[in-house]
């Protein structure tokens, strides 16, 4: 169903894999996994205990580093297509940078969940995407978001 | 200099401490504080070595973080400066949560310095706020934020 089999993160070289959010080697990190679902991208994650805002709600920063990683992730997954590529293919995918990220919170988002970002995507650039997420808990949008992608500058290497 | 002494997450309710970015009880959380420099606020923290993006830069969940506490905490305080009170006077503060977030990345933030977010603070309404974040690492502005906080609702408790 919503499980995400070949992600994005799964390839993306090694350089690349040390993201908090979504890095495959980082040890204390969130391991998000961003992969297609038919025509959108989606990205699940269940917030751990700690990820508290008031008790019983998810907090802010948890919902934005969803959206930022889910971002990145889409717009990534989005050019590697149009590429003529798809992850599980074992084929390097561009690595996206966030340029700009905005998020709004439409109703508090309940702890002990499993989250869902979705997101459409549309093309700005050949090297850069806009993103438009929505983050589903138990079926209902809790936030919705836009993230700015632009293929990363060769200067952050 | 840049050290917080009186921060308004240290008199937060007892039901209001447990934020992973700011909450002082949140044991595994970011520790956050926020407090006035004269007619600014001010929050800063140092990110781990795991809060990484690419290797040898933060990422940008880490900033949304930091953005996102620092606002709703400027938001507090000045709406309890507004009703005659200042951190260190023992008096619970207002708490806030966020509507919205936005960050425009200006340039890649270094891991391993101190990061400054520092804030002009706007009234929208009395319980309303907008607050204008800066992001500094060395000095220079690494990214942009603004936030919108509200009083929160009695239907988050």
């Amino acid at each position: 169903m919503d499980n995400v089999i070949h992600a994005i993160q799964d390839e993306y070289a090694d350089d690349y894999v040390w993201c908090y959010g979504c890095g495959r080697l980082n040890e204390h990190g969130l391991h998000l996994r961003t992969g297609w679902q038919g025509e959108e991208t989606i990205t699940v994650y269940t917030p751990l205990p700690e990820h508290t805002a008031i008790p019983g709600f998810v907090y802010g920063g948890l919902i934005a580093s969803l959206i930022d990683c889910h971002g990145t992730g889409s717009a990534s997954l989005a050019l590697h297509r149009k590429n003529g590529h798809e992850p599980g293919y074992e084929v390097e995918p561009p690595r996206f940078v966030t340029a700009s990220l905005s998020i709004d919170f439409m109703k508090p988002t309940p702890l002990g969940v499993r989250l869902k970002a979705v997101s459409i995507l549309e093309e700005v650039h050949p090297k850069r995407w806009k993103i438009h997420v929505e983050v589903f808990a138990n079926n209902l949008v809790c936030a919705k978001g836009m993230v700015d992608a632009v293929v990363m500058p060769k200067s952050f290497v």
